[in-house]
């Protein structure tokens, strides 16, 4: 097909985010890197912008692609359509594909509603030697752009599950101890010894954990003052898992 | 005049929010509420929309109007025009104002770009006990629906002042012991002992500190792994924060 031919029929073809694609988008040069270092046998393509220069990334883009046989075009109109924002200079198109959790300790988010909490958290994760995480129905997508973005691409280095219900979580995971972050929690974070293996669940961002979570294992909370009723999901885990991190679990 | 005629003449003089104004609103109920119980002074007149309940906050808000001798009105047009999100049912209209910082610790922003993470660090700051936010230019103005909101409110309890440098807040500040967050700081953050009074200091979203400031003070990391380059802002700044307060500084 005549290169110009391919771009227009690509612009056409390559639909905006949604959930019921089977495939999804790293919107930016610094995902795209991290999709093709972590995760290659899942990207599909790379769309450049006419911008990306030797500066910002392209030679890295380049020769990553390069040495996965993926195939790069270079598409300004694709990519002003799919991505919201500007300054969005490389586009990776890649599979969905799923995982199941290893046998380490695990993150659980019980709900998540928000992208850029999501995102953030997998980022902590990496930082924190957490590699594993399961979600809890109704919760957001995590091959959401948006999701994919915030976590700066940290998502291609982890393992996810999703689960309709805490309890089939619980099942498919029996030996875990789990632990309850909730404002009215029994322990305090800095006194809590973590058995290993551990989940660490989380509640969602308006709701918390439901009471009656408690009977589930220990409840934990973060100390903070009486000014605001919560802190944020994703500081509150990432304040969590730093601990673990300085305890060497 | 008549009461519909003052709805859309309303409509017409409220402008969607612009830096350049001098006042800003709260979308939605909780800030709204923060509002009217932190700064009362500040507001001048609170919207509600007609599917605001006494399930969801009405009463408050109308509790609190009234004790401060706040105008309330329902105009579900003018909400619309102003929120870019729906299921907003609260606005409040504040005058800004501004304020100087106290003699305890501070947080210190080199340059902050994202107004989620601004609203974030803030509702991390009163949960551990900090009041004082000093803002270095360029960065994201604080008086930004959407920052408002990111802090469920909480820059109504804050102290916070702006400077275009670095340079002028230590000439403003003198007495205080700066500690500069960086990945490649000297000292981890668990071994450090903060001498009051301090100003925690932490650098953008993209490109973090200057090196050249390692010589304004003492440098601290927070330990992570090297599979990401660093931890997001409010991240980092909640769990540095969560430490201090921990430690009972």
């Amino acid at each position: 097909m005549h290169l110009q031919m391919q771009e227009v029929y690509n612009h056409f073809i390559m639909q905006k985010y949604q959930k019921d694609l089977d495939y999804s988008y790293t919107l930016g040069i610094y995902p795209t890197i991290e999709l093709l270092k972590a995760k290659p046998e899942a990207a599909t393509r790379i769309f450049t912008h006419s911008k990306l220069t030797d500066k910002n990334g392209s030679q890295m883009v380049k020769g990553l692609a390069a040495r996965n046989n993926i195939t790069i075009e270079q598409n300004d109109r694709l990519i002003e359509k799919l991505s919201p924002k500007e300054n969005c200079y490389a586009v990776g198109v890649f599979d969905k594909y799923q995982l199941k959790l290893g046998i380490n300790n695990h993150l659980v988010l019980n709900g998540i509603r928000n992208f850029g909490n999501l995102g953030t958290i997998t980022r902590s994760m990496l930082a924190f030697d957490f590699y594993d995480l399961a979600i809890i129905q109704p919760a957001v997508d995590i091959f959401h752009p948006s999701v994919v973005r915030a976590s700066m691409g940290a998502i291609f280095s982890l393992n996810f599950e999703y689960f309709n219900k805490l309890e089939d979580y619980k099942k498919k995971y029996r030996n875990h101890n789990f632990y309850l972050f909730m404002t009215d929690g029994k322990n305090e974070l800095s006194q809590t010894n973590f058995a290993k293996p551990f989940s660490l669940i989380f509640g969602n961002e308006s709701s918390g954990l439901p009471k009656s979570y408690k009977q589930l294992g220990e409840t934990v909370k973060i100390n903070q003052s009486s000014k605001v009723d919560s802190l944020n999901l994703a500081v509150s885990a990432g304040i969590v898992m730093h601990s673990c991190y300085e305890k060497n679990y």
